[in-house]
C-alpha cells in the first residue's frame, strides 16, 4: 500500500500487543469468555483495493456491536431520515447498556443508534417494515458490504445471547412499554441477537469500512451500495457515538470514525482513504478493545489519520 | 360501631364524592379503563368485628398493587428478614414504575417492596422458594386473610396485563440481568400479574387490614395468621412507602398506614382499631384513588386517626 | 420514671457502646473531627417532666441537622402550610446533600425540609419574612423549646461551616437560580450555618422532643408553644424523612420519629410519652449516629416504643 | 474568495433569515434580552486571508460560551494534557447548565470543557496557575487570536451575569465542595463571567476560527499562536461537544466543528479552509442560534464542508 508500510504496521502491532493485558475478555455472555485474550490483529484496505495486514488476522469473532453500523446504514437506505423519529443522534454519557436516559429524556427515544437501546430501536424499525424477513435482508446486506458470502451466525453465541440477554430484554420491553415501537419484542431481539452473533474476521470489517470510506461505492465493482449521504451520516454518528461513553476521548486521541464491539472487533473509517478492521478480544472498562484502541492511536499519530487534522 | 357513626360516614363519603371528578380511571391496562369512574365506597371493620360501610361497596375491582402488602406479609412470614437482602425499605421519589434507581442505587436492589420493581423482587423470592406452587400458596394466604374463599383471578384483566405489561417486563428483566434474582422472569411475572388481577371488594381489603391492625391475630377465630413483628414491619413500610411518591404527603395529611392500587382500591390500617377498604377507580396523577385519598383525609381528621397524633 | 428503669437503660447504653467503633466522626467540617468518637449518652424526659439518663450526657455538641426540625416548626407556626409551596414532604433516596432532585423533580423544589436543600429553603422563607432578625427569632424559639437560655452558637464550628460549606452553597445558589427563593443566598446561609452551629447537650434535645411528644404543650408551664397540628405534621415528616436515606430502614427497626445530625445528635419523639436526646458522634455511612441508632433500636424493642405497634 | 461566491452567500443568508423567528433571544441574563432578535450575519476568512461576509455583520454581541474554546486553547497550550485530569471530553446528554453529572459521574469532574461546569473548571485551572492575572492573560490571548486589540468587557452584561449567575455559582461551589478545584470560587467566576462578557463581532470569531483551521498558525504573520496538536484537540472537542446536547444532531446535518454562545454567536472551523463567525441572537431550545444553525447547514451542503465527507 502506498502510504502504510508493512514494517511500520508490524512494529505498531508489536508495540500495542502488551495492552492486551490491560483489558479483559467479555464474560457477560458466557460464550464470549472463550475468546483468546492475547490476540491482536489489523487488516487495512485502501479505497483502491490495495491491502495490508498484521497480527492475528485469522481470528474469528462475533461482530457484536460493530453490526450496529450496518443496521443503521440498512435502515437509512431503506427508510431515510424517518429513522431519526425513533432514535436520537446524541452521545450518551452513561454505560453502553444503560436504561436511565430512556426514562429521563425524550420518553423512550434512545439517545443514538450505536448503543444497545438505540440499535434495538433501529432493529424494531426493520422488523416492522420487513417482518420476519428482516434478518435475512439485513444479513444479506452485511455480506454484500463485506464481499463475503460465507458470513454466518455463530449459533452457540446466539443461543448464549438469547439465554442471558436479560438487560437487552429490559431495554426492549421498556421501549415497547412506552410505545417507542410496536413490533414484537421477541422478534426484534431474535434479529438483534442474531445480527450480533454473525461471525467475522478483521478482513470483513475492513471491507465494510472501505465502502463507507469510499462514500458507499464499491471501488472494485463500481456499484453504489448505499448513498453518499448515508455514508456521511454514518461517519458522523460513528465519530460522536461509536466508542460508547469514551467516544469523546477517542475523538481526541485517535480521531478516526470507529465502532467497537464486545467481541473485540473495531471497524474504523478513514474518509477517502482506508477501511480498517481490528480484532483484540481483551476489553477496557468501557467495553472497547484495549489493545485495539492503542493500535489505532499509534496508527493515527504515525500517519496523521485524524479527521480533526 | 362504637366510634364511627353511620351518619357521619355517609356525610364524609358524600363530601368526598366530587373528588372522583378530579381523577381519571387507569388506562394503561386496557381492561382497567372499563371501571366506573364515579364510584366511591368504604368498608370499615373494627378489630372486634363490628362493621360499618358507606357508598358503592358492591363494586368489584382488581386488587392490583394493594396485593403487594399481602405478598410482603407472605414473604416475611415464610422467609423472615432474608427478604431484605433482595429488597430495600426506602421510599422512592420516582414514579411507581420507574427503572432508574435499579441502575443507579444498590445495583438492581429495588428501593422497597411496595413499588412495582420491589414487588416483582418479592414475588421472585416466592417463586424461587415455592416453584410453580407460589401463586396457589400466595393467593390462598390472601383468601384466608380476607376470609373470602371466592376471591379469584379476573382472567380478562390478567390477560390484559400479560399482553400490555411491557414496563413491568422491563423491570423484571433488568433485575434478572443484574442477578437480583435467578427465577424465570416469565414465571415471576405470571404470578405477579395474577396476584394483581385478583378481584375483590372493599370489604375484602377491610378484612385484611383488620388483621394487620390487630397485629396478625384474627379476632374472631383467635388464630395468629402472621406474627406481630411482621404486622409491625408491614405497617412501617405501608406508612413510608404505601402511596408511591406521595407517601410523605399522605403521612402528613392522613397519617394512616395505607396501600393503594391502580384498580382504585386503598387498604388502610388504623393500628389497634380499624381495618379499612376503599374503592374509587378515578386516580390522581400519582396513581392513588383521588376521592379515596380525600375520604381518608376527612375521616382521619374527623376521628383523629393519624398515627402521628 | 414509671416505665423505664435506670438499670435497664444503663445496660442498653453499655450494650450499644461497642457500636461507636462501627462509625466515624464527621470530618467534612474540620471542627467536627475533634469530637470524641467513643462518647454515647441518652437523656429521656417523659411528658410529665420526670427524667432519666445514662452515658456521656455532659458532652456538648453542635445541633447540626437536628435543628432542621425546629426550623420547620418555626416556619409552620409562623406561615402555615404556605411552607409546602416551596418544599415537598417526600423522602429522598439520595444522599443528604444531593443536588440531583433539585434539577430533575419539581424544578428546584426540594424533596423535604429535613435534608440540606430543604432546610435551606425553609430558612430562605424565614429570611424573606423576617429579614436579618430571622436568626435571632429562630434561635430564641429553639432556646424556649429547650428551656435553656444559655444555648449559643459555637463560633469556631460556624466559621468552619462558612469556610467549607461549598456544597451547601451549591444547593442554595441552585435554588436561587431556579427562583425557588428570592432572599440573598449569603443571608440564608449565614442563618442556616449559625442554626447548625448551636451548641447543645442531649438534655436539650430531649426537652424539645418532649414538647413535640406532648403536642406542642410545655407540660410544666402549660404554655402551648406550637399547635397540635404542627406537632402532628412534624412527627409525620420526622417519621418519613428524619434519618436521611435510611429513614425507611429506621422506621422498620425502630419506629420512633427521629432526626439525626452530623454532630452525632439524635432527637426522638415517642408520641404522648417521651422526648429523647442522644449524643454519639461516630456516624454510620448515612450520616446517622451509629451507636445512637443501635441504642434506639434496643430501647424501642425493650419497651415497645414503635409507633407501628 | 475562491470557493464561496458573494451571490450565493447572500442568497443563503436570505433563505435562513426566516429562521430567526423560530428562536428567542436569551433572557436569563437580563442584559442579553436587549439583543436584536432579527439580526443574522456571517463573516468568513479563508486560511489565506481572503474574506467574504453577508448580513448584519456590524452587530456587536458578547462572546458568551464561544469563549470556552479560547479558554480551552489557552489552558492546553499553557498546561498541556494535565487539563484533562480535571475535565473530561465526553458529550453531555443533559442541558448546558446541568449539575447532575457532577454528582453521578466521576465525582465532580465535569463531562467536557465546552459546557458551563467544564469551562468553570478550566478557568479554575488558569486562576490556580496565574492568580489574579488569569483574566488579563486569557483576554490578551483572545485579542491576539482575533487580531483585534479593541475587544473589551461589556460591563453592563458582566454585572448582569454577576448579579444573576446563580446557577453558575451552584456549578462552581459544587465543584469546589468535591475538591475538583481549590481556587476561590469568586475569583474563578469573576474571570468566567468577564470572559463571557467580552464584546465581539462576527469578524472576530472568524479570525479566531481561521487560526484553528490553519492548525494554530496565523497565516498573515506566520506566527504559530498555538500548536497543531492543540488545534487538533480543539477541533475534536468542538465537533463532539460544541453545540451542547444537540452536538450529535449538528454533526449529522452540518459536520463543521463549531461552538455556540447564548449571545447568538457561532464560531465554526472548516479544517484547512475557513474560519467562520456568525451572529444571530434568536436561540433554539438548546441554546444555539436558530438561524445560525440553519445558515451553517445550508452552507455546508452547498459547498460540501462537512468533515464527514
Amino acid at each position: 500500500m502506498k502510504q502504510i508500510s508493512q514494517e511500520k504496521l508490524d512494529h505498531i502491532v508489536k508495540e500495542s500487543m502488551p495492552f492486551t493485558r490491560t483489558g479483559k475478555v467479555a464474560t457477560y455472555i458466557p460464550e464470549l469468555s472463550k475468546a483468546n485474550a492475547d490476540a491482536l490483529g489489523i487488516w487495512i484496505y485502501d479505497v483502491n483495493g490495495e491491502t495490508i495486514h498484521a497480527g492475528d488476522v485469522d481470528t474469528r469473532f462475533t461482530i457484536q456491536s460493530v453490526s450496529k453500523v450496518v443496521t443503521l446504514i440498512y435502515a437509512l437506505e431503506a427508510y431515510g431520515e424517518e429513522v431519526f423519529t425513533r432514535i436520537g443522534v446524541e452521545q450518551t454519557a452513561d454505560a453502553f447498556n444503560s436504561i436511565i436516559k430512556l426514562e429521563t429524556r425524550n420518553n423512550g427515544k434512545p439517545l443514538n443508534p450505536l448503543i444497545n437501546a438505540g440499535a434495538i430501536a433501529t432493529t424494531s424499525f426493520i422488523i416492522e417494515k420487513e417482518g420476519k424477513d428482516g434478518f435475512i435482508k439485513l444479513s444479506n446486506f452485511l455480506r454484500k458490504l463485506a464481499q463475503n458470502e460465507s458470513i454466518a451466525v455463530n449459533m452457540s453465541v446466539y443461543e448464549s445471547e438469547q439465554r442471558t440477554g436479560d438487560t437487552n430484554r429490559a431495554l426492549a420491553y421498556f421501549q415497547k412499554g412506552v410505545k417507542t415501537f410496536s413490533a414484537s419484542v421477541e422478534d426484534v431481539l431474535e434479529t438483534y441477537f442474531k445480527t450480533c452473533s454473525l461471525e467475522v474476521q478483521a478482513k470483513d470489517l475492513a471491507q465494510i469500512a472501505r465502502v463507507i470510506a469510499n462514500n458507499g461505492l464499491n471501488p472494485e465493482t463500481d456499484e453504489q451500495l448505499f448513498s453518499a449521504q448515508t455514508a456521511r451520516m454514518t461517519k458522523a454518528i460513528m465519530s460522536t457515538c461509536g466508542m460508547y461513553d469514551s467516544s469523546g476521548h477517542f475523538a481526541l486521541h485517535v480521531g478516526i470514525p470507529s465502532k467497537s464491539g464486545v467481541g473485540g472487533g473495531i471497524m474504523s473509517v478513514v474518509p477517502g482513504k482506508f477501511g480498517i478492521g481490528i480484532i483484540g478480544p481483551a476489553l477496557d472498562d468501557k467495553g472497547n478493545s484495549a489493545a485495539g484502541v492503542e493500535l489505532l492511536s499509534r496508527l493515527s499519530k504515525e500517519y496523521s489519520l485524524s479527521i480533526f487534522g
